[in-house]
């Protein structure tokens, strides 16, 4: 017999569930997103709008808007997925070679092995080799490296280390706004207390120490900040930070004792003139070892971005510094519980980290479309700056790097006050009626944390230059429209 | 300045890091693994052992110990990583449109673009069909299926929406003992309470009410039990449930209104006579509308296990039925933050549920593969079961299913006294002894959880058979030194 309980009831219940979950927010598949995805499916049905497809900028996707796979990494994965290929004529000899290293360190010569949890041992070294030659020399121990499931999946390991304690002792998490809604997320679910700090708009979204003191001194009431993230290209700002910014974090973080995450994913997508991307890593060691010694960092990178675009494969890294050799035994065993990485990430991290040389068959074609997506992302950067600075109440920071703009927009008090009444955060109103009346997907900017009375939204610069010039256009116009109807 | 303070301590201490994860054990990659994988270097250096190979039998990973990839699979997902293959002739038609109906699927037809959070919708569609074929007929909504990083993602990410509460209220969650360790490594990190109940190992590992029905009202004295996980086939017990037994377990959770999760990533792996594989769901279906509309279930399938194998790839699914809409909304959102599971394992799992059929270019091959692996681990089931019976002090139940055998193993009390007197468990420190002495790698019984008093080990079937026989010859030689050195 059952329960009359059980009829009733179900166990899984809204107010029965883990309430942590419940107080997760993810903006960039959030309800906008949610909603783009209804309208494409009624554009299909052949329902009636005012325009006839949809064009998300939402998210920094760059296969989905069209970007070209990189054909040597292609063609690795190609060959390490099915090995009889190896003996066709067909692929060039350094790819070949490439999979057949690859191959050799994985249990049975196949993609299909779990690999060790920390990652396949060539490829650590190879990510080693990578991060000496990006950094001018700086030694990196392969022990050092964790192969992660994209990026997200290490910054979640990490956090998940260093959250601890309950009320005033609760670890406090340091978090630029705007910030990538991963790292509230993130914290949300593990329940740890979010430290917010500003970047400044008005300096180009660059961090100011003195605002970090004072979100430190503010938090420093109620929790136990440890931890201090930055993200550098940033999204959804899209700065690139200056050497100097970065040698005022690291001599803030060894005073103030807090361990430093830097979440580098966008390291090769700097566009803007006089900009430069400087490592955390390779700063910390220019500071000499009264920092490289203590200062305690880790640094995220991954597959998804760059001029790879290779999100689906959730490929990443991530290297520690100055890490307990005991909290190192304990990250280990916390990341074998999940096995390990999938093995074609795995893969294809090696051959971000061990790309085509000069004088290999595949390197004039590997430089040619890396160039040409690197050159092409930052001409859309600076299109997207452009464009929207023409439009009377819209301000846009230059695209400096990352694949986003995050411009302010001016709202009327007529808008703000309607949005209100509907329980909508403003800009969440503005974009939700661009999507209804343009088709185009923006993310509003609450959903990345902003100043208080200021709004903006996040566009990626992902789409092809002409639906982008295209979304550009439809941007203004509604913008203008959108600020008439409520003055 | 450095205050004095970072010079001497780091941040991230193990007196300073979650406690939860320190609490976390996972013996399948646990110091045996470690020391295996440090003697192979040994030998590799030249070090004089008495054996010049370790051969491992600790953990499910089929590819590594020599069984051969799926060539269909292998060949969609080499078209899917480089489409220009599609352009040769030299893969077969049904290959050929696999792949592009995937990549249909996908972003910009790229592996490489991040899919919906919840899979691409039409993989959920063809588990949703397959699913309805294994169950003859019971419905399936695709908008129930999640896909997954393998079945630890969505295990791990099932508990996480389940546990919450404090003291006596916190979430307990069954688990049968033996385990697979993934289950108390999550339930440690999310801080819930893990609640044994054991199986019969006089009866073949079998699920007995009474003993489920001890479990829970002890329990019930000092948390809040709410879920009930089952893993059939069994590990590390190899056991495949009988029918009744399941519908005895549906009829239990029903009246304690407990949320069920069934670990069927074993589904296809059934050798012994008289057994057959069930799934909740359908036997959930049968016993009528009075549980089908109630009972909270969840599901996990995998592509690393079953005639498959391919752990690398991390695919997985999990149908949730009769679950809360939303509770459901909630999931989405927890899966939304790391954005997707990889597309490549995703591709995969398609594969699985929507193989070659009768008619298509690929079905004879596939069908001889497919049953030549599984008729070879039927062969390997019952030659592992037999000559460990022959062994004077080893007891072995039938390996009905999965992948292992979890033989009862006697020690003298000396080996016992001595062992403690080290601080390690009985059977660790005989498993330890063992690898040392003839390089065979297994994992003690203590790693998954046994009764007091009684002592065991973990070893897989998959090993080549010569390798395998060699193993238990080994085994057997040792078994017999040692109770004589320790008598
Ligand atoms: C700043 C930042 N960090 C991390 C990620 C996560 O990327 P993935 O998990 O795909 O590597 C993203 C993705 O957009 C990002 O923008
Ligand atoms: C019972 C059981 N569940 C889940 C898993 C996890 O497998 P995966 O995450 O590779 O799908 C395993 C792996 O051995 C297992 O034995």
């Amino acid at each position: 017999m059952l329960s009359s309980k059980s009829l009733r009831n179900k166990v899984l219940t809204i107010d029965t569930m883990n309430p942590n979950v419940k107080n997760v927010e993810y903006a960039v598949r959030g309800p906008i997103v949610q909603r783009a995805v209804q309208i494409e499916k009624e554009l299909r049905e052949g329902m009636k709008k005012p325009f006839t497809e949809v064009i998300k900028a939402n998210i920094g996707d760059a296969h989905a808007m069209g970007q070209q796979p990189i054909t040597f990494f292609r063609q690795v994965l190609a060959l390490c997925s099915y090995p009889e290929l190896l003996k066709d004529n067909m692929f060039p000899e350094d790819a070949k070679s490439r999979a057949r290293r690859i191959l050799q360190a994985c249990g049975g010569s196949s993609l299909g092995a779990y690999s060790a949890s920390q990652g396949i041992d060539c490829v650590r070294q190879d990510v080693a080799r990578y991060i000496e030659r990006r950094d001018g020399g700086v030694p990196c121990d392969p022990d050092n490296v964790y192969l992660t499931s994209g990026a997200s999946d290490g910054i979640v390991t990490m956090l998940k280390l260093l959250v601890c304690g309950e009320g005033a002792s609760k670890t406090g998490v340091m978090i630029s706004i705007p910030q990538y809604p991963l790292y509230s997320a993130a914290l949300a679910e593990l329940g740890a207390v979010q430290v917010n700090y500003y970047l400044n708009e008005e300096k180009c979204w660059s961090m100011d120490l003195s605002e970090l003191e004072r979100s430190l001194a503010e938090a420093r009431k109620h929790c136990n900040p440890k931890v201090l993230c930055i993200i550098n290209p940033g999204n959804p700002t899209g700065q690139v930070q200056s050497r100097q910014c970065i040698e005022d974090v690291i001599r803030f973080a060894a005073k103030e004792h807090l361990f430093l995450m830097a979440d580098e994913v966008y390291q090769d997508n700097v566009y803007a003139e006089g900009c430069q991307f400087h490592s955390f890593k390779k700063v910390l060691f220019e500071l000499g070892p009264q920092y490289s010694n203590t200062v305690e960092l880790v640094s995220f990178h991954s597959t998804s971005k760059c001029y790879m675009g290779e999100c689906g494969f959730r490929g990443g890294y991530m290297e520690v510094i100055n890490m307990d050799p005991e909290v190192k035994a304990q990250l280990i065993k916390l990341v074998s519980v999940r096995l390990c990485p999938a093995v074609p990430g795995q893969a294809l991290m090696d051959m971000v980290v061990n790309s085509p040389q000069p004088g290999e068959p595949s390197y004039t074609t590997f430089m040619k479309e890396r160039t040409a997506t690197l050159s092409l992302l930052a001409e859309k950067a600076k299109l997207t700056e452009e464009m929207l600075n023409t439009v009377p109440g819209i301000t846009c920071n230059p695209v400096q790097g990352a694949m986003y703009s995050f411009p302010n927009i001016s709202l009327p008090q007529k808008a703000i006050k309607e949005a209100k009444a509907l329980g909508q955060a403003p800009d969440m109103f503005y974009c939700m009626k661009m999507l209804e009346e343009t088709g185009i997907c923006l993310v509003p900017g609450s959903g990345f944390g902003q100043k208080d009375g200021t709004y903006h939204f996040r566009m990626t610069i992902l789409p092809p230059t002409d639906k982008l010039k295209l979304l550009l256009a439809k941007v203004k116009e509604f913008h203008q429209k959108f600020t008439r109807q409520y003055s």
